[in-house]
Formats: C-alpha cells, structure tokens, sequence
C-alpha cells in the first residue's frame, strides 16, 4: 500500500480479536462503523440505562475478569427488569492498562458474549481505549417495553403492599465474607453456604423472568443495588410517600439465615447491604394475588414485606414491633 | 425518620446539585428513576453510539471541565452526523476522585448542559461514581434516521468520489501545538491563528447540519476522528475498495495552511493527527453536485478530495503525483 496508510491500527485488531467474535447480532454491523443500527420493535418505548464500575471500587482488581464482565452487563440488565422491560441489546466502554494481559481479555469478551446470548441483549458496539488508571467500564443497555408499560420508581401510593424478590443480603454478607473470613459467624458456616454467598457477590441474577409480572401489577419498582432499606426510603421518597417493613418478613437465604443466627449484627448489613440485585415493587392489594401468582409461574419467589403509608420516612420494624436502629441505609459514593 | 434510613445519599445529592438542573427532559424523568425512558419517533432506525474518554489520554488533566465536558458529548454528535442521524438524547457515566472540586463538577455539569440544550440532545440520566484513578467518562448518544436511510461505513464501492467537510488538522495542529509551543513554524502564527488551532483541539464541532445531506447523497460515511488518512484508509477497506487521494486537494484553515508553510512537516501531521470530527463521505459521481449543494445550504463547505477505486489500499499523492511517505496514518490505543 503506498502513502503508508494503514487500515488496521493495533485497536482494530484488539476490537477485531476480542470483541467482534461475540458481537454478531446484524445491528452491531460487524463493529466495523462509528455506531449501531437498532430498529425498536412497533409498538415499544425504549428504556436506556447505564452503570459504571471501576476496579478497586466496584469490583476487586484480582476478581475474574469473567465475573466482572457478568456483573458489568448483569446490573445493567436488573434494572431493565425492574422497569418491565426486556433487552434489545447494549453498548460496552472499556478502558483497561495498556499491558492488560491478552488472557484477561479474553475471558472477559468471552463471559460477556456467553452472557448477552444467554440473557438475548447482544453486544452492539462500544468503544475501547487505554487508561493510566484502573479498568474502569460500563455497559449502557437498551431495553423495551409495550407503549405506556414502563414501569416507574415514583408510582408507589400509600396503602400499597411492598414486595421483593428472591433472597437479600447474600451479596453483602459474601463481600463482607471475602473482607473478614475470620469472623466466627462465617467460619461456622458450612462450604456450601460461604460459596453461595460468594458466588452472589460476585454474580448478580438479573430478574427478567419477574418483567411482565411487574408491568401487569406493579404501580412502582426498582432493582436494590445500594441495600434494601436505602433503596426503599429512595423509592418511598420519589413517590411522595412513606412506609414500614418488618424485617422478620425480609427473605433470607439459608446460608444467610445461618449467618445471622450466629451473629445477630449480620442482619443489618443484610438489609442494608449493596449488590442484591433483586426487585422492590409497591403493588396495590388487590393486584398482590395476581402479582404473586405471575411471579411464581415465572420461577420468582416473592415476598411481602410491608406497606407504604402516606406519612414520609421508612420504619424497619423487629418482631416485636420496635424500630431497628441500622445506621446508614445505603452505599454511596460521595 | 426511624430505623436510621436515609432516602438522600451523598451521591444523589451529588445527581441533584449538579446533574439535575441540566437533565430537565421529560424522558430524564428527573434522574430519580433506574432508567430513562424514551419513544423514538415513528419510522425511524435508532442510532447508537459511545466513546470513552479518559485524563491524560484524551485531554489534558488541567483542562478546563467546561471543555471536557463539550467534547465528551460533541465527540458522540460527530457520529451521529456521520451516519445522517439526529440526536435523541445522551447518557454520561462519569468516574471521578472522591475529592474533585465541586467547582469543577459545577462547570462540567453546566457546560454538558449547555451543549446538550445547543445540540438539540438533552442528558436522559447516567451514572457517577468514585475512582482511585483519572477522571473517566463516557457518553452514550442515540439518534435517529428515517428507516433505512443509516449512512454506513461499508458502502463505498468503486469510481465514487471522496469528499471531507470543512478544514483538515487544526486540531492535530493544536495538540502539537500545546505539546511544543516553541516549535519554530507555531512560534511564527498570530495570535489568532495560534488560538484557532488551540481552539479545534479543545471543541470539536459536530456536523449536524450535513446529515440529511448525507443520506440523501453518500454511499459511505464516517467521522474524521483518529486522522483523515488512517480513517479513510478504514473506511475503504470495510468498503471492500481502495482509493486514491491527492493531499493538496486537503482543505486547510489559513491557521493550518501557514503552519504548514513554515514547516512542510506539519502537512503529515494535518493529514494524518486525530481530533478534526469532520466528515469523510463518498459519494457517487452522479450525486456529488447534489451533495455540494446541500451541504452549502447547510452551511458546510466540503471539498473533492480524491476517489474510490477496485484495487484495495490507499494512496495519498503530493501535487506532482507522487505518493507521500506518511509513516503510521492513525492513532492507536494499543
């Protein structure tokens, strides 16, 4: 080639190498333009979200690139769920060291292919650049839902049942577990029960399945991320309204359960722990039965909880009936 | 409030103080919910694009924010130009030490605001958070195109004419500029030629008025983002073709062009440094009057700078015909 023009730079061959490979949805275009062609289905309104992580913040630096990648795309797709909506597909920054090892980067594009096939949100495009910092990325993912079905954080009234989903407090006793595995109540628990706590830390289980059940029922929903109680006030706030949980009624895990029992401080990181990833909906009673149900036909436990209330703030209760004193509700980052 | 919950963290303090009161889009839903949400227009593609930028890669650390802010944004427009889209909105993921000045998120804030309000592509939500690192951010810009009329990278074919919009390495100018004022053929400039070259760098300026120039007219486009050389040379091998370029044909500013006078070395660097965000288009022969036309009602000058040819390649030649030795045409993260 004469001039010297090169059509090949060393980041195309980087996109080429790890990325195009799991990229192969027909809107992507091949990565090969500056941007991707998506056709929202007839009839949809697009929900758009967004989340960062960066190494030694979100994640640990020696955590597998595998499961970061999981979890980068997995948040992203929990708040889908928590707005009813399912995926169209999604964008990835990434900004690694210019010495990332090849065989970080591979496993991760690999995990992050195998996750957008099994979660149908394909890998559209992106962009990749080096960084004198830590690996910093997020995922922006594109999800629809029927005209006028999004379902909002700002919907909840009061006299409305609060439900969750799954488990909560597994990924913040697994951190916690990961910070400090010395403490007793973890070194009593059996293998099975630290590796189910690690294992949620580490890989959130984005509720998909629970979309329709929500849009069909819930009047407001939102993913907990930053611990059960910060979320909710959150929700409550946004809506205008308050509420009360009995915190006896929040479902925990087995292994969670154990921990607690062993050491009863645990249930307040349980509660107001991050990184649950399961969904806070406020629902109107005559809509819980129908909600509960749907849910169970779509293999998600749900739990009621609680009930908002038109008086602001958010009492967690014990069994018998007195507030919990649990500190600071949520992380934050400022 | 009992139970110690809190429905206001630092960090949403953090999204209301600076991000809220430029975000007021019906779609933002007031950055209080997981998501945005948005309804494409009817019959229209959606265009989505994002790129990442870090400090002391992409711009320098003591930059002012108002700028960083600016091209972070202005860099994604450039794409959507380039594809003949028209934007729909943005979201930002921002990483930032714990401890930056709230000045600085200030000016960051107002001045993404300002542009988002300019551009017509108002700031639909996000995520910020906490690095040990450099500042770190990325956009995600969506857009829109009358179904089926996306510009795509892939579609110049042979014998069609290669045009570019505006003027050519002002900014690669300016960067080196800022790297090396003292250099003889800068030292020379005039104040104001000096401060346009410094200016390009800092500001791109997206071509938003040449889209529907381009989908009426261009087989192929992309944005002038890594070099005029490197990219062509792109474009035209995810085209399946070549091409030939001559290098006089380049339209230069009169800052460039008199750089470039003092010092012929500086002619490489304007064809061949990143950072114009002006457009790269090819065009059928029998479409390139129509072309010219609309981009000068649309107030963009674009020059006929080469054409596509069968033999894969490109050539870049001086004014007696004869090819020029560029050395690397673009710039590479790894």
């Amino acid at each position: 080639m004469a001039g010297g023009a090169r059509a090949d730079s060393g980041e195309d061959r980087f996109i080429a190498r790890f990325f195009r490979p799991v990229a192969g949805a027909p809107e992507a275009l091949g990565l090969q333009d500056d941007a991707a062609l998506l056709t929202p289905p007839d009839g949809t309104d697009l929900v758009l979200t967004t989340d960062a992580l960066v190494a030694g913040v979100h994640f640990f630096p020696d955590d597998a690139p595998a499961s970061v990648a999981r979890k980068a795309l997995r948040v992203n797709l929990s708040d889908l769920a928590a707005k009813g909506a399912h995926p169209l597909g999604a964008l990835l920054t990434l900004a690694v060291p210019k010495d990332i090892p090849e065989a970080w980067m591979e496993a991760f594009a690999d995990a992050l292919g195998a996750d957008a096939t099994a979660y149908g949100c394909p890998l559209l495009g992106g962009d990749t650049v080096s960084t004198p910092g830590p690996v910093t990325l997020s995922i922006t993912a594109f999800g629809a839902v029927p005209k006028g079905a999004f379902v909002p954080r700002t919907g909840a009234r009061p006299g409305q049942a609060i439900l969750v989903s799954g488990t909560i407090g597994d990924a913040a006793l697994g951190l916690l577990l990961r910070q400090a595995p010395e403490r007793e109540a973890f070194a009593r628990l059996s293998d099975d029960k630290r590796a189910h706590l690690l294992d949620r830390y580490l890989h959130p289980q984005p509720r998909l399945a629970l979309a329709p059940a929500l849009r069909a029922h819930a009047a407001a929903a939102m993913d907990v991320s930053d611990g059960l109680v910060g979320d909710l006030a959150k929700m409550l706030a946004a809506s205008g309204c308050g509420g009360r949980i009995e915190a006896h009624r929040v479902p925990l895990s087995a292994a969670a359960a154990t921990a607690v029992g062993h050491d009863a401080a645990l249930r307040v990181t349980a509660l107001t722990g991050g990184d649950d990833y399961e969904i806070l909906a406020c629902v109107p009673h005559t809509a819980v039965h129908g909600f509960v149900l749907a849910a169970a036909r779509a293999g998600v436990p749900v739990a009621l909880i609680g009930e908002t209330r038109t008086e602001a703030g958010l009492d967690v209760l014990d069994a018998s009936g007195r507030p919990l004193d649990l500190g600071v509700g949520s992380y934050s980052h400022f």
